[in-house]
């Protein structure tokens, strides 16, 4: 099949589409604008001269249908909306390696394929307007908060509703795209990988198990504030040095925990002046991984420190919840078919966790079996500019991802026998 | 001599004092204020009986001389002036022992004591008004950066030379207030302790070695933002790490210090987001250590251990001083002479350094042989209206410094000969 496939035009077609709506500054496809409109355009020329059927459904995202044999489908599923200033393959890599696979798909199968293939580009999934991502494929798959979504405002103060009426798109109704998902078998998606995993590697492309789950706590350590020079450091409640203690701890937890992430990416103090113990120590700690049992441990044992460093001490620890969101592991055969894909294309496998989000993360909380594979990063950084892969990546990623699409009608039909 | 002495007076002057210049928010007798003005002229009727000569110094100190056999002088110094909503104790309690001191001399040598002895009530120790602390005495004792202090503003606006001129001072002679140091020969002064040391000894006196040495730095740790997230920990270059492990280790570096102290007052996190790893971390750092020697090797173990934690989480440290002063330690004779009042008083003696500075620092920096007592604080804290000393504590302490007022005096008269 690999004959009908032209992995070389899919690299030509993302730098066309970094010259249409890009500039110094990097990708400028921040949805609901009028760049974001023209890149969808120009997506939907490349795939008229296909038969597909087009539609954009009540959330606006936008559906390419080929019909196949069986009204199953495989979905494969991008965003070709970017962050402001952002990276040329964030988003729109998938997007576009989908109009090369059904190019190969419709010369392979003669417009027929055995299970229909659905190719979405989802709405907003950066949220870099309303600060909320993953807006489309949430709404789709019957995850919007709505009470939460309804207040949601830009920095002009537009509110969404209002934002999305301006762009023909009714709010009440974003979840009757829900139907979309109806004849969904498999969902698949390739993306660049957001961090340095594969560049330290050496590998080329990983096929992904889930994203992480997330738990994020402000924890805030109550001591005494003392002179630092007639307070003899035995009498010391000293908030900063329980705070501190947390540092070293988490990477532990981290360790012991396979391969979740730990993080405090903020340490506030009062009264916070040169000549005082620290009285009050405020961090943040954001936790993941991608097994529950896991990040429940993870979240316990710093819990655990945290009540014993406040004890050593002697001060006093509270905790906060900001935020958290489950675990979503993708479904076990698909990444066993995407691992294939991979080490048939080049010689190595790899399995890794997504840390970031992404639209796969809500379909696979729908149901729909999910997998995603991911392509390195050169300087293992995304959502800026300078997000780069090597082209020879690129190229080989089209291939891989184009195997694991066959393999996933495949495995679609025998699962219907 | 102690039938002379009445230490209960003592406590009911300074309760006298307190009613006069105090309200419910504590102590109001901040310098160059119609109260401090008050305090003053309440202090200076209760010596106008006393044979003394009173005056006051081109820096606005008030001195009460009681002319001895010789013209060589015990110095015996303290401040009435406190900070707004102040303690009772603090500055003012050296100066109304000092009153019951004057009162035993003369009535034990009929007004002819063998030494003269000297009783100063320093202008504006706390700073409270310009935010310079020490002034009258840093004056007189010529240690007095009188460019730094001509560009001293308060809260209106109005400059300190301005401001000294409204209570009838010359700001450009202040310094002839140094000839009344000629005659020095020994200076004592009682403090209320500023800490909790003695409170934790269950001790009510100590003999003070010297106020401590300062350096006072800003530590900056530089690493690289990064994705919460898609960043494994094994990647990351984490400020908030390297600057964390500085807590526990400045500890360590008290310890093998023998009695300083070390303290991290404020640490600030750049970009501070829940998800990002820190890229920037500053901390202060303030070092403390009557021994010159023994503070600079503080200063360079901290430095060693920050490069050491930069190194170990692949980050970069650097270094800004703040502010720094040299240690005062205080005169052996004295400080031998102090423990032996204390001794004979309480039968238990205790020696320690002086956190906080005094008018006895720059005193000691002018080459006169100083000491200080100090007596237990009940919370062991000042500045505060809650500050307190169990009065048979105070009624102690008034004991013990006059035992080393007449210790000084021999000390003074067997040097003559």
């Amino acid at each position: 099949m690999e004959t009908f496939l032209n992995p070389k035009r899919t690299v030509a077609e993302l730098k066309e589409l970094r010259s249409l709506t890009g500039d110094d500054n990097g990708a400028q496809r921040v949805a609901f604008t009028p760049t974001w409109v023209k890149a969808r355009e120009w997506f939907q020329k490349k795939l008229e001269v296909l038969p597909v059927e087009i539609h954009r459904d009540a959330a606006g995202n936008m559906w390419f249908i080929m019909r196949g044999e069986s009204e199953r489908s495989l979905l494969i599923g991008g965003h070709i909306d970017s962050v402001p200033n952002g990276g040329w393959l964030d988003g729109c890599l998938n997007i576009v390696a989908g109009i090369e696979i059904l190019r190969r798909i419709n010369a392979q199968y003669h417009g027929k394929p055995p299970v229909t293939v659905r190719l979405v580009d989802w709405a907003d999934e950066e949220g870099a307007r309303f600060g909320k991502s993953l807006f489309g494929s949430s709404a789709c798959s019957g995850n919007l908060d709505m009470n939460e979504a309804r207040g949601l405002v830009d920095k002009q103060g537009i509110k969404l509703p209002d934002g999305l009426k301006n762009v023909g798109i009714d709010f009440e109704r974003v979840k009757d795209s829900g139907k979309e998902l109806k004849s969904a078998a498999a969902y698949i998606e390739l993306h660049i990988e957001q961090g340095p995993v594969l560049l330290d590697l050496d590998l080329p492309l990983g096929a992904v198990l889930g994203t992480f789950g997330v738990e994020r706590h402000a924890i805030t350590f109550h001591g005494q504030a003392a002179h630092s020079g007639s307070t003899p450091m035995s009498r010391r409640k000293d908030a900063f040095l329980a705070a501190a203690k947390m540092s070293s701890e988490i990477y532990m937890i981290a360790e012991r925990s396979g391969n979740g992430v730990c993080t405090i990416g903020s340490c506030t103090t009062k009264p916070g002046i040169v000549t005082s113990v620290v009285e009050e120590c405020r961090i943040t700690l954001d936790q993941r991984h991608l097994d529950t049992a896991t990040l429940a441990r993870m979240l316990a044992e710093a819990k655990d420190a945290s009540e014993r460093f406040a004890k050593e001490g002697n001060v006093r620890v509270s905790w906060e919840r900001l935020w958290q969101i489950a675990p979503r592991p993708f479904n076990d055969d698909l990444i066993n078919l995407c691992d294939e894909a991979i080490g048939e294309t080049c010689g190595q496998r790899h399995r890794l966790p997504s840390g970031p989000l992404h639209d796969a993360a809500v379909v696979a909380a729908a149901g729909v079996p999910t997998v995603m594979m991911f392509v390195q990063s050169l300087h293992g950084i995304s959502h800026n500019k300078i997000e780069d892969t090597k082209e020879e990546h690129l190229e080989l990623c089209v291939t891989a991802f184009d195997k694991l699409a066959e393999k996933a009608m495949k495995w679609i039909q025998s699962r219907e026998t």
